[in-house]
């Protein structure tokens, strides 16, 4: 395509409010225009061009997998939403309306409860399953603070599907088969991420995967191990249990005064203990439905951190707030002397796996002034979870390896959902033997317009985008130095005409402007390859470019159409 | 594709709501599936596969005619569109929300505005002009009664496209491409349609022409001559003016008595004269903005009908409405002694322009019981339009042929827009001498999911759709009649891969299931051209079925590759 004949709006202007390369690069690129700065986005032409191409990827590889596509409506009937209990509990993010019959609407943010309804509508009996279904399609999710471009908008695309099984042990084949998938379209997408073990809190479920890209400017701190193929989202991340290398104090079960010794840190001076055979009490009050809450002492090492996503799922509240002193004081507990083993009545403790075979520990007293030394948790009836946020420098579960952060996007999700919808919706079938079973479900979301950004958040530079092979808008650039210039003009429509027939997706920038701009454009756009065709063809010479290591090459003229044919 | 790994949820009941043709196939074929019977539609994996067929059509028609394809936001802020003055204007069609920060948004019922506002922000200057940019996305409509399935739902997928430019003549020269384009579409996708011309009306502008697929059904009248290619929407109907076989009656001008004569009817009874020679005078109130309104006669002969929307444009009003004898009555009107010659002051008179060179005719004399003949309109001052109602046997303006009535689905529309949006959204360019002025714009829609339906309507029969080529789901169906029959499934399988491998999108229905059973699905589903692999094979004979024809022609099975190769 000509430059001349497309709309792309390049500018030198950096966006007010952005600060990820990914959005500076995508809008000063012309690919997306923002509306109103509300997390709204336009696509113009290339980011158009873009979008299709990622989307073409994701296509093929799910359809290549077995999944079929539909299309389901963007706006979507309340009544699905309260069937599953997700009207009232999914909060602000939901957009609801009324329509002018006064009915209630949401614009789907996900799809879970309209792809049941789909489903259980149409399949009867297990002849017809499995089934793997998903669409390509429109949401909105009315974020709080829509931010980072195309990373955090409100309307984005996504390409969601959903499984229906017979059994758990089908939908775990199929949940393989998905991670495969996955792992094909964003290798064909040239990204550099890992699979990472997630949390399936919020929307339910028994195990969960997130695809990180890795990128120094992701929101997720994800834990990898630098040995194996390990790597967890920090709320999943588990390791091998922690080990001290200085001995347990030795010391029989006993009060201490400790008068204002409230820290790990004065603790540990105070005893002249290692803050490992510290007990470390977090208070927090557990949230659940209709305003219901308690307050919960998580117990753990001293050397460790709560991992508050685990904390809450280990008493299955929707969500984990600070308490304060004085509602501390109300129930018995005082703030610096708390210890999970003499507690008040009706406070919930939750141990950590690793105390389990804990002994010779100090802990609070429940009592101003005082610990308790000596404690030996061995074998007591409690209820144990893992509660620790996994640090850098743990042991790998699977190899023993070393276990590190790093900064990933969420670019993929893929969840064993169970019954978690099939059950309440009545999504049901017929089994062999007649009986009535509810479907068991898998769930596989890929963030398809976050993609764009997530490319360009791994492949940039100082100068602009640099799109990889699959989802470039072109393959190729052909910049027409002086379009005055017959003879440089000549042989760039000779090779726009040569690569157009060889079916090489080719842009030449055929615009009356200086050079220097045209190459900032060339840059800024982030076409993987660019022949540059300027003064040096006087002496025979063009440029070959290569976008990602702005490595450029002298060749011959004559040669070029033979060197673009060799490296394209 | 196998049958058995699709879900096809083919099904026997018409929905209650059906009465279409294409509604009640298009679910029973398992194509779309209704979402609470409101207007929603989810497509179903072949209705999904049509609607790609299709949008692939448009998509590649369009681009080649250099379009470019963007990506609007379907949520959009409602203050462009309190920029055009369409928010309150649009009604209740056009669905409101607020979001969580209480900002007012709408859902996109079509797209104006934001292209507007995309071009202001990014188009500075007559060189970057013309440009013509469109998306293939969702729309929304709060119809007050969604009817006919995908005919009139209210979530739907519409092809809208906008162009800008320095002149209404290049506009124009864009309108006329456009033009060219959509009948190539439509062409392709292998509809019988007409081009006519439209009434522009609500949306503004001054020239637009409609695409309407030929259907029996279709909810719009359109006039069309039986010798050219004259065709027109009802309300944008032209014809010859009428000329009378009966000589004029003479008299003198006069005011006559009438006792209670006041039909044309009677009238002409009375006078012995054809209704031609007859002044029929129809009132009606003309709403404007802001609640203002005013009483208006529209006067036509006695032989012809008021076209309303002609009318209504006449007196560039929102509505026409009718008014009763009693608010005739309050400013000095008498029904059934009307006439536009004595009109109490402050009433608006319309003549029709057939009237301009009319003499001797008879008018109520808006005096109860009294009629004036002789009157002479010839070279008078008045306000003449267009305000008859073309009937059939009416004389083309084209080619002096007949025009009949005929019914049509509307599938496609272009309007010459001019200047309607850019000017109040101050969509303007640097023209060649530096002068900002409004850019011309026209607009081009397609209903991409209502074709869907438009093709059904237009080719079905008693037994299911039929597809056109360029629409159908698959090219070929192969019905193994019994997949225990290892010689039929046999053949099926080899047919099957040798289609595939010719690139020929094939289904092989595989299922358990009675022959009956498939081939009602077979019809239903529609596909082009089946091989039916029956009992028959054992004597060496299969069957080649053309869906449109129900043409069924016996092969030799050793033949029947190459007659498939042949055929497709």
């Amino acid at each position: 395509m000509r430059f001349t004949q497309l709309l792309i709006p390049t500018t030198k202007e950096t966006p007010n409010d952005a600060t990820l390369a990914s959005h500076i690069y995508l809008i000063r690129g012309g690919f997306i225009q923002s509306v109103g700065g509300s997390g709204l986005y336009n696509f113009l032409p290339l980011g158009k061009k873009v979008l299709d191409k990622v989307e073409k990827v994701v296509k093929e590889e799910l359809d290549r997998a077995g999944c079929q596509e539909v299309s389901l409506s963007f706006v979507t009937p309340s009544s699905l939403w309260e069937e599953s209990g997700r009207f009232e509990k999914y909060g602000k993010e939901l957009l609801r309306f009324k329509d002018r019959k006064d009915n209630d609407f949401v614009l789907g943010p996900t799809h879970e409860e309209m792809m049941v309804n789909l489903v259980r509508q149409t399949v009867k009996s297990y002849k017809q399953l499995p089934l793997n279904l998903y669409q390509i399609n429109l949401k909105f999710r009315d974020e709080i603070r829509p931010r980072f471009g195309l990373m955090r908008g409100r309307e984005f695309l996504m390409k969601d599907g959903y499984s229906f099984h017979i059994s758990e042990e089908d939908m775990k084949r199929e949940f393989d088969l998905m991670e495969e998938t996955y792992k094909k379209i964003f290798t064909r997408l040239g990204l550099e991420f890992r699979v990472v073990e997630a949390d399936s809190g919020a929307i339910g479920g028994s195990g969960s995967k997130e695809f990180m890209v890795l990128a120094d400017s992701g929101e997720d701190t994800i834990v990898v191990c630098d040995s194996c193929e390990y790597g967890a989202n920090i709320e999943a991340a588990v390791r091998q249990p922690k080990i001290c290398d200085v001995a347990a104090p030795e010391a029989k079960f006993a009060k201490f005064n400790t008068p204002n010794v409230k820290t790990i840190e004065a603790l540990s001076e105070f005893f002249k203990v290692d803050p490992y055979y510290l007990v470390k009490t977090v208070a927090k009050r557990a949230l659940y439905d209709e305003g219901e809450s308690k307050i919960v002492l998580f117990a753990l090492r001293g050397s460790d951190e709560l991992q508050e996503v685990k904390a809450c799922n280990a008493v299955d509240a929707n969500d984990l707030v600070d308490v304060s002193e004085e509602e501390l004081a109300e129930v018995g507990l005082i703030a610096g002397f708390m210890g999970p083993t003499t507690v008040p009545e009706g406070i919930t403790v939750v141990y950590d796996n690793e105390l389990k075979d804990a002994a010779s520990m100090i802990c609070g007293a429940n009592e101003k002034d005082y610990h308790l030394v000596g404690n030996n948790f061995v074998g007591i009836e409690a209820n144990f979870d893992d509660l620790v946020a996994v640090q850098e420098g743990d042991v790998c579960t699977c190899c023993g390896g070393s276990l590190r952060y790093t900064k990933g996007i969420e670019a993929g999700h893929i969840f064993q959902l169970g019954t978690r919808y099939s059950e309440p919706l009545g999504c049901v079938f017929l089994d062999e033997n007649g009986k009535s079973v509810p479907m068991v479900m898998g769930t596989y979301g890929i963030g398809v317009s976050r993609l764009l950004a997530a490319i360009i958040e791994q492949n940039h530079d100082d100068n602009g985008c640099i799109w990889t092979k699959e989802s470039a808008p072109f393959d190729l650039y052909i910049l027409v130095s002086n379009i005055k210039d017959e003879e440089q003009l000549a042989l760039g429509e000779k090779l726009y005409e040569a690569m157009k027939a060889k079916g090489v997706d080719v842009i030449i920038d055929d615009r009356k402007d200086r050079f220097g701009a045209k190459m900032k454009d060339c840059e800024l756009l982030g076409i993987p390859h660019a022949v540059v065709i300027g003064k040096n063809l006087a002496d025979g010479k063009v440029e070959f470019l290569t976008r990602k290591e702005m490595l450029k090459e002298e060749v011959p003229a004559e040669d070029i159409l033979s060197v673009l044919e060799e490296r394209l």
